[in-house]
């Protein structure tokens, strides 16, 4: 007869949060950051109240944190597409489809509904703008790598800025209007950009 | 024994008008789309309940005509920088300084507001996508002209875009860190890449 399977329980408080982190990153899609409650988070991913509570005592550290941990996520999903990626002629459009991918992805939109929420909401600007810093740099130094693009030399940082900037844009303008087609001819033409001017 | 003064009825409604709008896009700006009720505004305007809601009888109607006063008013102090535009080889920085000014100043920041409640409030979408595109063609015309760009040559027009779709970028990034800096270094290397690929 088999041990009964005894699930540990820092891996069962792993879960939950998980559960609950995932279930509000779906709410703030879907409703927005006004529309989105820790009633309706705890409901969502089946966890209790009290259990919620103790992990995330405020809307604010549930929010910041599911953004944190779909960020990782995230993140190690852009690794993953980075180590794919083709060498050669066709690599810098490629590196900008996975950036665009990622500016138009559930993140961006989750994290967009944070930072406008943040704006007029100072405790939550608090939490928010370390996060988006770390985030920033993080995405920078991963475009850097992507492109193999030399910083030491006189105006590449500016243009792995404008870069960054660019699919940021790119990613507001998505959360409006459907406009991949218009979206597909700007990254075609800002690739044949980067290739002259990124030796 | 001079004749009083009448204001004309319909002078009075004008200015009425204008006084709600603008009290609804100081609201987004300072409180957000949340932060933001019809109560407020009337009471900020210092126009009677009544005679709001006979000119603007939901919120939403409220903060599209807001919005879309803010982007008339601020089109036409576009169009005046423009007429001031130095000629010659500073006026491609100086144009995306104009854009860029646009871009981080508090019809962004209230359109902003906008679209991302839009996002989840179909209603409200309804209402802004229209606008929204409006803008986004006006803004695209303005650009072209601005820059002298001739659209018929291959990759022009989505260098155009690709410069709206960078100031946008810049304009989100600036309501969560205040990075004039960074944004004027991005504009400066953007500028080079416009004066090299537009002839």
């Amino acid at each position: 007869m088999p041990t009964p399977t005894r699930v540990p329980q820092e891996e069962r408080t792993r879960v939950m949060r998980a559960r609950l982190l995932e279930a509000t990153v779906e709410l703030l899609v879907e409703r927005g950051f006004g529309g989105t409650s820790t009633t309706l988070v705890s409901e969502r991913a089946g966890v209790s109240r009290g259990a919620q509570l103790h992990h995330f005592p405020t809307k604010n550290a549930l929010v910041v944190a599911a953004v944190e941990h779909l960020t990782e996520v995230r993140g190690a999903e852009l690794a993953a597409a980075a180590s794919a990626l083709p060498a050669g002629g066709r690599r810098t459009r490629a590196v900008l489809q996975v950036l665009a991918d990622h500016f138009t992805s559930p993140v961006f939109t989750a994290a967009l509904e944070l930072w406008v929420a943040a704006r007029t909401d100072p405790a939550l600007m608090e939490a928010v703008a370390p996060l988006e810093q770390r985030v920033g740099r993080e995405v920078h130094r991963l475009t850097v790598e992507l492109l193999e693009a030399d910083e030491a030399r006189p105006g590449v940082r500016e243009l792995v800025q404008a870069t960054l900037d660019l699919v940021r844009g790119l990613g507001l303008a998505d959360t409006i209007t459907d406009d991949a087609r218009r979206r597909d001819g700007v990254l075609d033409r800002w690739a044949d950009v980067l290739d002259k001017e990124l030796p």
